[in-house]
């Protein structure tokens, strides 16, 4: 017999992922809306009707060259049922629909996809969290080569990783020649570009228009708070560093948002629930965004702090919490100034900086520009292009 | 006398817009902890001293060629009050601080800022509005003539700030030339890049790796769901339109997310509340995010719509939710359904469409590849960018 039996092929699958069976389909019950799986671990999984007919992966469903979607939920019916269920001898779920439809679905998919409780809290746990640090990352920095990152795929995923759950790495061995980190960067993807162009060059102007293109202290901060989405990645890359001073200094923006809620949830909560409007101004430029400092994600977890005071408007707060507004203003800067939070570096060239600009908050002591040259240039990369390149090295 | 008196001058500002004097200070009484303003009005607006001190724009405190702040607040006293303050000659408000220092506000800005109940209300009622359309808006669609945009800052703020309120916007007498879109767009300001390019050709290919390079119909929907922020202009320029199919069909999803909610407001907090994810996932590329498809801001008022059936993944919410979350889910696409929401058009070459991609939503019917070319181009500008050349062309 030269033709495949087409029921011992796994069932075609919406995206570009595997899905290890980690445990098979035992049972089957029906229920007015929904079909419950039993499975060879005892879990029990709902699902609706109208959810697995939805995702059905059929080419009729779903594009196979594109792996998306070409049926709308909406063009079936609200009340449609299956006519006859089993888990056929490849151990997949087989739904024939009261419409004539066949569906034909993966184990390993439908597992990963359940959403009974155990299921989801079973995917919420799995979810990559990030490590908090202090000073003590200073003896511990994870450190990278550039050429190692430009060839090899098992470093630069192990590089991401760092990137993703510390947000904050170093790069070194890299050339000192202009333009050096954009072949970095394009490792992960394209460039995200700003008003300061592709790739910023970081050095004293006369007519400067940030206070980042001065030789001033610049205090810890955020690039780009006055965007609605701040840049994810930030990369810092040394050319020459031989100007006295401009030292740079690292806080970890998380780590002192759970320092500020352990010590003062009143305060915390008011940075996490008063928009407060950055404001990025130039003779070319009017950025404006409203945003909290401290942002959390739906499970309540920080996954965000916005702050640059020399990018900040004034205050637009009712007037009975404006005083509240101050002392956790106040009390947050305050911390980011304790040693115990800080890895100071003076930079050198050939040295690059790869770090989550939406956690790390970065600063850099006054310089005398007349004492030597310093060169520095950067260029943002989104969390978006970080996450799916980590999912796709992951595959 | 050839020296000008200082006190004569109009204070400093802390960014580069204008302050027109719409009240002038009449009286001031302090406070433990503020100074309350009578204005000529007799508005009462209360300023804490911190709020006072934090924006004082003196050149110690503000560096006059970025007009970004030197000052940290944290660095001066939490306590720190007035020694002594007054109106001076010019109208402005005068303070001398405890500690020597003395700042000058300029009443126009001070007015801006207030931060009493009465002034907050005045702003939040002076913000723009959207402007909700249906079917209507073909015979009234805004037109605008790619040359004139490129010549002239009037009709271009004209053009920017029907996109901003109507959100969908005709430009004619564009060249049919490759590229010719980019011209236009960088009027706003750079285009924010994707995977898909910086310009993408929206043609069928055969080894496509989205939908929108088929030839299939393509419900409505809005471009790059899968991103944490979705991009906030497109433009789509039709170089060749002579394939059989392929109408291209417009709704307001504002509108549509106003239907649901006056004919179902459980059914609008469904999609308001519930998170789902959207996956753009291609052998190079696997983006995934998790937002509602109705986004509320600060006010409770729709802000963004994210919405593509054939990005979105499996629903994943508690089962208890599931069935509401189809009902939600139906019920909003079968309004966009409605034809008093449609717009409907043969888009012509040299035409160009630019609308608002977070609340716009935009389809294609099916078109036949061989009865003809087609050819469009698209690209995307960013809503901060949007804004800001606004704020610049209004200064």
């Amino acid at each position: 017999m030269n033709a495949v039996d087409p029921s011992l092929e796994a069932a075609p699958i919406a995206d570009w992922r595997s899905y290890p069976i980690s445990a098979d389909l035992a049972g089957l019950s029906a229920s007015s809306d929904s079909l419950d799986i039993t499975w060879s671990d005892a879990r029990v999984s709902p699902f609706h009707h109208q959810w697995l007919r939805d995702n059905c992966a059929c080419s009729q469903c779903v594009y196979s060259v594109t792996r998306e979607q070409l049926l709308e939920v909406v063009d079936v019916a609200a009340e449609l049922s299956p006519q006859r269920t089993r888990i056929d001898e490849q151990g997949h779920l087989l739904i024939d629909w009261q419409d004539g439809h066949r569906s034909r679905f993966h184990p390993g998919w439908l597992r990963a996809h359940a959403y009974d409780e155990a299921s989801r809290a079973e995917r919420r746990a799995q979810r990559a969290q990030p490590r908090l640090w202090g000073a003590e990352l200073a003896e511990q920095l994870p450190q990278f080569d550039y050429q190692t990152l430009l060839e090899d795929d098992s470093a630069l995923l192990q590089w991401l990783l760092a990137v993703r759950d510390l947000g904050l790495t170093q790069v070194v061995a890299v050339p000192t020649t202009s333009g050096a980190l954009q072949q970095l960067a394009r490792r992960i993807s394209f460039i995200r570009e700003s008003n300061f162009g592709v790739l910023f060059d970081v050095q004293s102007k006369a007519d400067a228009d940030s206070n980042a293109y001065t030789a001033f202290n610049l205090p810890l901060h955020t690039d780009l708070p006055t965007r609605e989405l701040q840049p994810g990645l930030q990369f810092l890359h040394c050319l020459v560093n031989d100007a006295l001073g401009g030292e740079s200094i690292f806080v970890d923006g998380f780590a002192i948002a759970a320092a500020l809620h352990q010590e003062a949830p009143e305060l915390f909560h008011v940075l996490c629930t008063t928009p407060v409007e950055f404001r990025n101004k130039s003779r070319t430029s009017d950025y404006r965004c409203l945003a909290p400092i401290i942002a959390l994600d739906a499970q309540g977890l920080v996954s965000e702090v916005r702050m640059a005071n020399f990018l900040r408007g004034p205050f637009d707060a009712p007037a009975e919490r404006m005083p509240a507004l101050y002392r956790a203003y106040r009390r947050f800067i305050a911390i980011t100034r304790e040693p115990r939070f800080r890895v100071q570096r003076r930079l050198q060239a050939g040295q690059l900086w790869c770090f989550d600009n939406r956690r790390t908050l970065h600063a850099r002591s006054e310089f005398d520009p007349t004492s030597g040259a310093r060169h520095f240039q950067g260029c943002y990369v989104d969390r978006d292009e970080l996450l799916s390149r980590i999912h796709v090295l992951q595959r």
